[in-house]
This record gives C-alpha cells, sequence and structure tokens, in this order.
C-alpha cells in the first residue's frame, strides 16, 4: 500500500429527470481509511459502469439504498483486500460486489447477494471480466432471456438496445437457444454488426424511419418474446405486434434515463394488447439469481471460448475518468461492455 | 316455431374512439333462415351484455373475428335448437356460444370453445346462470384471479371495477382464498356494497379524491395482486404501489371504451416498477379456459348456495332493447351482470 491519499467521486446533485453531467460529482482527496472489526480495507481494481448507476444516483426509490448528496458514488466492482479484519478475507484476495469510486475503501466482510463475496471465475478468464463479459450485464442477458423470456427453437425473438453490453449477450443467448433473432439498433453501423458479426437474423435501425413496419416485415408472425432495454416507443410498437402467449422481459428502460426536463417518456398504450394475445410482461433483478451465477459463468465461457458469444469490453482508465465513462454510456460513446480500470492486482 | 319472422340488430357503423350510440345499430325484420348441411336453426333466449362487445364492434383487431357494417351483433347467449341438420344436436336441446342479436339463427353445429356446446350447468342452476351468475363474467374472475393473479392467504388483493359483474366475483374469489381484499368503486354506495354486502376489507371511491392515497392507506404493504378492469391512470397507481413479486392481471379496460374522439387512456408510466418489485403483469382470454368450466361452475354455484359468493344479475327483456342494455354498461346503469331475455324455452 504505496499510496498515501484516497481520491473519491462523492454524489454533487441528483440527475433526477434530466442527464447526468460532470458537476454531479465532486472529486475529493482524503485519508485512507482504517478497517474496523468484521470489516476490510479495498483497494479498488476494476469499476462496471452500468446505465442503472444514474437510477442509483436519483434517489427516487427502487432496489438499493438511497444515494445522498456527499455519499460516494456506488459502483459493481472487484477489489483487492488490503487489510482485514474478517476471518473471511486475507489480505491478497481478490473480491467483487458493490464498492464505490474510491481508490480505497472499507466495507462490512458481510457474505450474501448485497454483499462482498471472492471473485469466482471459470478457469482461465482474466480477472476484469469478473465485472466485464462474465460480469452482472451479461448474466442480466442470461437469465431476464432464459429466465423470463423463455424462448423455444424456432421462436421469433426481438431485442431492443441490442448493440448494447447487456442486448447483444442476450440476442446471441437467444441464437444460441435455437431462435430467430432481430436487433434493434441506432444506425447502419451498429446495424451490421449485429447481423455480420454477431449473426442475428435481422437488424432494424431505429433511425432510419418507420420502426413500426419495420417491426412487421422483420417479424411477420409476431414476436414471442420481447427483450426490452429501451422502453418508451419501441416497447409500445413491439407490444402491438406480439405472437399469441408472448413473454415481454422488462430489462431496462435508457429511454427513461435520457428523459430530459422531468418528462418521462409515456407509458406503453399498447400493453392492452396482452389480453389479446395472452401475454406476460414482467421484470426481474439480476440479484435474485446470485446462487446461480457460477453455473451460467461457466456456460457462457465456454460459449465465448467457441466464439458464439462475443462480448465487447470498452476499456476506461483512472479513476479520475469515473463520470465521464458513466455518462458515455448514454450518449452511446462505448462499443461494449463499458468498463473502468483504476489498478493492477498486487502480488 | 310459431314466429314468421326473423328480428336482427346489424351493425351500421363502428363504435371506434367514442361511445356506443344507438345509430350504430339497425333493426331489420327479415325472413327466418333455413339451416344447411351440419347447421342448426337456433331460437335465442339468453344474451349476456359485455363491456367487450364494444371492442367487437370497434374492428380494429383483437381476439374475435371483425364485424363489418352490415354484419348482424355478435353477442354469448344461450338458445334452443329449433331444426337439426347435425347429428350433434336434435330439436329443444338447450345450447350455447357466441350467437348474435337476431330471434333466429343458423350455426355450423361445431364443437370446441368458439362454436356450439351444450349448456352444461351445475345441478339446480337455472338456465340463465348459463350467461348469467355462472357464464364468461364469473369464469372470467374465477381464472383470472386463481390462475393469472395466483392469490396467497394474507395476500392484499385489490380490485378494480370492483362493484362491476367480474369485478364483484373477483373480489369475492379472492376472500374466499384467504386474501384481505381491496375494491376501487365509483360512488360511496357502490363502496358500502363492497364493504357491507361483500365483505371487502376496504373500499375506494374514485370519485372522492385522492386515490393514490387511498391506495397507499389500503395497501400499506403493497399490492400483491392487482386484478384490473378498468386501465388508465388506475391501473398506473396500482403499479407504483406493488408489493415484491406482485402479479397485475389485466382482464379489462373500461376506461378505454369511455374513450371519447379517440383519444384512449395514456399507458401507464409505472410499467417500469415492474423491475423493482420483480413483478408480473399478464393478460388471459376466458377461452382457453373453457374445458375447465364444468369443475370452475360447479365451485362457484357451491359457493353461491353457501352465501360466499353473491352476484348480482341486472335483466332487461326484449330482443328490441339489446343496444340499451349494451350502452347502459358504459353509463354504470347496470347493478350487477347485465343480461338480455329474449324468449323462453320451449317443450
Amino acid at each position: 500500500m504505496s499510496d498515501t491519499v484516497n481520491r473519491r467521486w462523492l454524489l454533487a446533485a441528483h440527475p433526477t429527470g434530466r442527464p447526468l453531467q460532470k458537476s454531479d460529482f465532486d472529486w475529493r482527496e482524503e485519508a485512507i481509511p482504517e478497517p474496523g472489526e468484521g470489516e476490510v480495507l479495498l483497494r479498488s481494481l476494476w469499476f462496471s459502469c452500468d446505465p442503472a448507476q444514474k437510477g442509483w444516483l436519483e434517489n427516487i426509490g427502487g432496489y438499493v439504498a438511497p444515494t445522498h448528496v456527499g455519499d460516494p458514488v456506488r459502483a459493481f466492482g472487484v477489489g483487492q483486500v488490503v487489510k482485514s479484519r474478517s476471518p473471511r478475507f486475507s489480505e491478497g484476495d481478490l473480491v467483487q460486489g458493490m464498492l464505490r469510486w474510491e481508490d480505497y475503501l472499507v466495507l462490512p466482510a458481510t457474505p450474501g447477494m448485497e454483499g462482498l463475496n471472492p471473485v469466482v471465475l471459470p478457469d482461465g478468464a482474466p480477472l476484469h471480466m469478473a465485472v466485464g463479459a462474465l460480469g452482472i450485464t451479461t448474466m442480466t442477458a442470461y437469465f431476464g432471456l432464459l429466465d423470463i423470456g423463455r424462448p423455444k427453437p424456432g421462436d421469433t425473438v426481438l431485442v431492443s438496445g441490442a448493440a448494447g453490453a447487456t442486448g447483444s449477450a442476450a440476442a446471441q443467448i437467444a441464437k444460441i437457444a435455437g431462435a430467430r433473432v432481430i436487433g434493434i439498433a441506432g444506425g447502419p453501423e451498429k446495424c451490421r454488426y449485429l447481423t455480420d458479426e454477431l449473426g442475428l437474423d435481422g437488424a432494424i435501425d431505429y433511425k432510419a424511419g418507420d420502426v413500426k413496419a419495420a417491426i412487421k416485415q422483420h417479424c411477420r408472425s409476431g414476436i414471442d418474446v420481447f427483450y426490452d432495454n429501451v422502453g418508451g416507443d419501441i416497447l409500445n410498437l413491439a407490444l402491438g405486434r406480439l405472437a399469441m402467449n408472448a413473454r415481454v422481459v422488462i430489462c431496462g428502460g435508457i429511454s427513461r434515463y435520457e428523459a430530459d426536463g422531468g418528462t418521462m417518456p409515456k407509458g406503453p398504450e399498447n400493453y392492452f394488447n396482452l389480453i389479446f394475445t395472452r401475454s406476460r410482461m414482467e421484470g426481474f433483478l439480476i440479484f435474485d439469481y446470485a446462487d446461480k451465477y457460477p453455473a451460467a459463468t461457466k456456460r457462457c465461457w465456454q460459449w465465448m471460448q467457441e466464439g458464439r458469444l462475443k462480448i465487447r469490453e470498452d476499456v476506461a482508465e483512472g479513476l479520475e475518468n469515473a463520470p465521464q465513462a458513466l455518462m458515455g454510456l448514454f450518449r452511446g460513446a462505448n462499443t461494449g461492455k463499458q468498463l473502468l480500470k483504476v489498478a493492477d492486482p498486487q502480488g
């Protein structure tokens, strides 16, 4: 532990109902804290950058504890134990969990799905994959698609935000499950990526015009599974094109995070089509599946080595660049799962 | 068969995006038709009046074949076979299925859930109950609540349109299933009916003011099952108050049928709460449960005889009054399941 200063990002303002901006974050340099009984001091190594983080900072309720102004910014991450006052961990151990945008942080050594846990990766997978290609984003795609969406071979699966980290994983896993898969993304380059690199059966460029007609053209016999990362108009159009007994997986709503001036995208008028088509729209939280991650990461790693599951990672470096890396998600600046590298493991 | 004239109501105009009006229906008097091979001639006895009929007349897609201008108006009903050219039925048989607003009608003697079937009622139940208290409305409540909503004892179940035919049955069946049940209805009289006559645990008068606060007050630990007959704002407020792993049963959307000038109620912005609460919103069609009706009607009849399930029926008389009986549903003119009596059975 060569540093003597702890660099931290604190929340300066809640980004509620508006885009994130640099001034929402406060940079501090303070003393490195000491762990108490039952706690560990960690060195942050890698952070995951996720759209959901903006929701956590808005402090409008939801599934994580509130973040108040002056609190450090939460992020999923991988760290290394520097000092341990818990029998669960020793110096040098690699751990993962909900960390904070700080070089050093003290956390209780609590087990469980919302606690701090040893990094568990399939043999041969590099460390950063614990928050990258084999992290929570891919797990979200895996369980959301397979457990909530339940595609059958031959089903038509439509994925919104399909060039994004979760969407591209969901689309590829749907292909592996034998489905016909159509992705929605913004711009011809992302659409080419979906069909030419990921092998999807079709791609819809939502920036190119009539999305309703394009969905109809690509999903002639209706949508059996819609995996939604976007919300807003796209969710509504997909609800209007469901097949019988369809499953709508509500995974995310990037259109909500982009809401400007407090006007959220309107709700989906076509929800009523759930009746005509005897369909189900369902949300889920990935935390509930934590005990199943090891088996799922093993399968995903196998598919990655076989070239059937391609996960792009986009690595930013340096804690000082954390806000930019997060804000970039909402501009589509990243070309895959956005990671932030803070330090290399020691020893 | 003493009549020589067949009186019929035909569709004169699609009531799309506006309330029904008398001029949407055309009265005709024509010759009584003859059945062809495999067909039967029926005398209509009883019709069910259902909000869904307006949807069928709008011809905007959905789960029934389109009704064109000049077509007879469809309705669930009970009839008696006058002439049969099918081995399935004999003269005098009582049958039920999707009939039409006509004194006499020819239908194919097709079995199956969208065909024509013998009236099957529990021992002792009067004929009109096949389209009344033991008909499709009560079956919708039974299967929608128990199969889609799946209340557990101790759950808080919220029912909108709770003084209506489907809602009051769903609310009482939820009580029988051991749930704590809150109903939403319009006006103090309907609310008193819910608590004092039906024994619900609470009632919310949506005309009395702050529905959001009232839902919060009555559902302190959240809504486990929301059985929705209304849609619009009430659906949105309920979505904002879900408990973990809640089930939202989309049964109907009376607020949609009331839409004036083509402006449908907006979609539920709070759908995103399905994620935070890991909840499911699901539609269903009662036709899918047809093979389970006999067991379900037997149970409901038992509960009715025990005084645990009270179903009010409101009987209009005369085919000439069919449009008024249907239109009355949307003004809340009925005080229970609306039926129309056309004729008594013969023999």
